[in-house]
């Protein structure tokens, strides 16, 4: 499973897989009737949060808005040492039909 | 020089170098008086452009100003077939004194 919901708001956290994956797990919600979705990733990967909230906006959902963006940091502790990655939330809502 | 000063609208452009080029590119037009800086990126890139930012709020710049983030995406020819590229611009204001 590419996402989950708590509570409120469902969220899909964009990894390793390939794109379309993390497309595929934000149009399950839609289609579920779930109203708003929030992309999220870290690191390397805020790059292709991006290209999943593009791929939808171009490919799949006509007129879908992309309600905030917003950008930050998490400090990771590995192997004994911190370190600072940085974070991306990227908020869809579904257009109304 | 990593960055550009068009019109009225500071840009830096970030690829394939480190962050801290990057840091220091937009540091330079903040000391020279310049007051709003269009941090922008494409493809693989466009993780770089947040850590870019998050560093200078972290470490360089105290209530660094975020105004706005828009993600895009840019059709590109290459080899005579075209290409999606997704793109980011993160314009940050200084704040003030």
């Amino acid at each position: 499973m590419e996402g989950q919901e708590t509570g409120e708001q469902a969220s899909v956290l964009v990894g390793k897989k390939p794109v379309m994956n993390y497309v595929v797990a934000v149009l399950t919600f839609f289609n579920q009737g779930v109203k708003s979705v929030a992309v999220k990733a870290r690191g390397s990967a805020i790059s292709k949060a991006v290209d999943t909230v593009e791929l939808l906006k171009r490919a799949f959902v006509k007129n879908l808005n992309v309600k905030s963006i917003n950008i930050g940091t998490e400090t990771l502790e590995r192997e004994g040492r911190k370190a600072n990655v940085s974070t991306i939330e990227i908020l869809l809502e579904k257009p109304e039909e």
